[in-house]
């Protein structure tokens, strides 16, 4: 079937995939957007914190030092060229991630990097609390659900609110980012340390 | 028995303890540096890497970032007290360590953070090594030991030299500047990311 330029757009924004990966999946899917993204997903392909279809080994190191040295990031950006990492919007996301991370103290770059054990013991305190508050069986999915978005917003980098523009996640940024410069990019790893903290 | 000021003083640099546990340390073993670092790793307190008998929880977060963002650094300097951590000594040090981490590639800080088992397998190494070349049995520890002493100025950031000057290692001028701030001062974690490394 016809996949509009609109429709390609809007998927390899948010998944940072090349255009013709985005346009089969589409195709694959007959439009359907979330089909689309879980299909490739499915392929590897719409993991934007890792190897793309195309490889992404170029880009950034960037650094920042808060409050006089008490906390401090470094944090690897990737992308395909190192035309791109002399990019002023490149570097701005760079330079924002590091703060991001300074500011919001995510654990994690992706919710894929959770441990699935943690994951699961987060689940169960979730429904032990759903479950003591008599709520039905039927809607405490749901509540979990809800509870483990919120949750993925505090720990993953991409799943936080962004902290110039709270109304976007960080993902909602770098698919912006990724739809303007046309190249694979991603947060490839952070630290972040905080003096004296315990380790 | 008594101990003179200047072998306190030497201990002091040597380990980086409080000049009361170098005393003691030195008078428990009759004025015997080595047994007196000795005893004092076996207490803890020598470990510079570490916490000390007073506890070093201030101190600088610093960065370096090298050839236009391919390389960072990011480490922590621990000192006891916040007056020592604006010292342009302890900065300096905190800037040398850095741009140290970021030329001489250190794996570890320090030799005691080296897994046991890699330790051994390095060992196997040499000594295949050295019996395949049919040293006799009796100087083959020898060569080991000293073979592995090169492998610490290798990986261990404290047993390198100091790039700024190679005549002397790290932990020298650590210790060095622990005998001149009079303060218990340790290099905890650093984080060296070199752009698309494999992980």
């Amino acid at each position: 079937m016809a996949v509009s330029p609109a429709q390609v757009k809007e998927l390899r924004e948010k998944t940072g995939c090349g255009m013709m990966d985005c346009k089969n999946a589409l195709e694959e899917s007959s439009g359907n957007l979330d089909k689309a993204i879980e299909s490739l997903r499915k392929k590897g392909l719409a993991d934007l914190a890792k190897r793309s279809g195309r490889a992404a080994n170029e880009g950034l190191i960037e650094s920042y030092i808060h409050s006089q040295g008490r906390i401090g990031v470094l944090v690897e950006i990737n992308c395909e060229t190192d035309f791109v990492s002399r990019n002023t919007d490149f570097q701005g996301f760079a330079h924002d991630m590091a703060m991001q991370i300074a500011a919001s103290m995510p654990v994690y770059v992706d919710r894929e990097d959770i441990p699935e054990d943690l994951i699961k013991a987060e689940q169960e305190i979730y429904r032990e609390q759903a479950l003591g508050e008599s709520k039905p069986e039927k809607v405490v999915d749901k509540i979990i659900e809800g509870k483990m978005e919120k949750y993925y917003g505090m720990v993953c980098l991409l799943d936080q609110p962004f902290i110039k523009d709270q109304d976007k996640k960080v993902k909602d940024y770098l698919g912006e980012l990724v739809g303007k410069l046309g190249e694979n990019i991603g947060i490839r790893r952070f630290a972040r340390y905080q003096l004296g903290e315990e380790l």
